[in-house]
């Protein structure tokens, strides 16, 4: 819990969201829709993407110095919007960071999974970092005991969705290479599937192509949206009045081209001049 | 030229290969068979990777901080094992590193497509960093008058020869896609290929077919390699003797996935054990 010297001046301050890029636009999306009267402020740290075949060391180092900048900038929360950066570096954060609360994607999107699962049967498709240090199977076998996660890197989807092709031949091809046996035996069949990256929600229709109309998939925008909520409410930090708060979008390279790859991550256009470059 | 104060102490040191990632060991297998006797150290940096969606300024920064991190280390000749890094970073390298030649990949390149091409149609293909830079078009222009020039950006072809995926229907259907169009007209379509990235070579088979067989498809990597020997032997900086020279690898980050991703690129198999972990 927060004591009150920190949240009664904080929560007026904007909401601090990190990504590794554009990924972390879907979970802003679902932010923004979730919690209206909210300022945000995104860090994109686009000169390092991707942290998905980083390690873990690199990507602790990346996120801790992404998440001190944000600090200095003023927040009152911090989500860690990146799939890969929650996995490995959650606990340095909240460590370093305290008393601000830092609300990762790993663990809504894992209650989401096992809310959504009735036969316990889980796939969960990340990058290959977030598979290979197994926070999703993990945090899975925790909430639902006796489920059975498989895990799997595709890495081919960031790159599918960063260029723009997330439907199509191409698309729909490369999710039944990734996913086909997966899914191949009804019988032991998921019936979830968990989207533990950032980027896959813009391949939803390719990937429910190749699964079938059965399985249900969920990522973590909406759940992660649904936790910061609820834990702004409980430290009183929750914004009050009815007008809409404002967005400040930073990014550590490239502001033409996290605009035109982010745009269709937000879920609506800006610019290359509304992007701040910023150095870490 | 470089004073004989330079060359006689150094030719026993080894050159110096950079590049951002694992492509640049197809320019290192090239250099090894052109030049056995030398001594190569060879640095990916793979923390920072990929440079072909960074932005000038961060591809300048990264691109001397590794080639003063290798000078450091002592080494006779720089190779500049990248498309992007060449085509953004070489004058300052070349500034910043004097006496020690530089060389890059393009010039080199851009020499092979003009050499190969019989009408001076010339595709180049490359990073979308590359071909935005335009040095692969202004190299072809000042080398052949008349040369007509079309650069394509071909992202998803670093990420399908990093997760090996080089042949077959999905490598064949992504050429396809970037390529079709540029080759639909014969009495138009360019006489040659230029892969101006070094994670194209290994897609060989699938561009082939897309291109068909009348197209001759060059990469920098032997003639780069050529343009090495050269200059090593013009500075009297080449190595006697018989004995074949040793390698050392080095990467900014995760040695075991640089191994397993490099040795399809070097071809030859090499072990996590082998990569010595270096900070920038």
């Amino acid at each position: 819990m927060v004591s009150s010297d920190f949240s009664s001046p904080h929560r007026h301050f904007p909401i601090g969201v990190f990504d590794s890029g554009v990924g972390g636009l879907t979970v802003l999306r679902a932010l923004r829709d979730r919690l209206p009267a909210e300022s945000f402020v995104y860090l994109g740290d686009t000169a390092r993407l991707p942290y998905g075949t980083k390690s873990p060391d690199s990507v602790r180092r990346y996120s801790l110095q992404a998440s001190q900048f944000l600090v200095s900038r003023g927040i009152k929360c911090l989500v860690v919007a990146c799939n890969t950066a929650s996995a490995m570096a959650l606990p340095l954060l909240r460590e370093r960071l305290s008393p601000i609360p830092v609300i990762g994607v790993i663990e809504p999107g894992a209650a989401a999974g096992c809310g959504a699962s009735r036969s316990g049967r889980i796939a969960v498709i990340a990058t290959e970092g977030t598979v290979a240090g197994g926070a999703y199977q993990e945090a899975i076998a925790r909430m639902r005991a006796g489920a059975q996660v498989q895990a799997r890197a595709c890495t081919l989807f960031v790159a599918l969705a960063e260029e723009g092709w997330t439907e199509g031949e191409i698309a729909e091809t490369v999710a039944r290479r990734y996913l086909e046996d997966l899914f191949a035996t009804p019988a032991r069949a998921p019936d979830t599937l968990v989207l533990g990256c950032t980027h896959f929600p813009v391949l939803l229709g390719a990937l429910r192509r190749v699964v079938g109309p059965e399985v249900t998939i969920v990522d973590s925008a909406a759940t992660t949206a649904a936790a910061v909520a609820a834990e702004l409410a409980e430290l009183q930090l929750a914004a009050s009045g009815i007008a809409p708060g404002r967005l400040t979008l930073m990014a550590t390279d490239g502001a033409a081209r996290f605009a035109r790859v982010g745009s269709r991550f937000l879920g609506e256009p800006f610019a290359a001049d509304d992007v701040e470059l910023v150095d870490l």
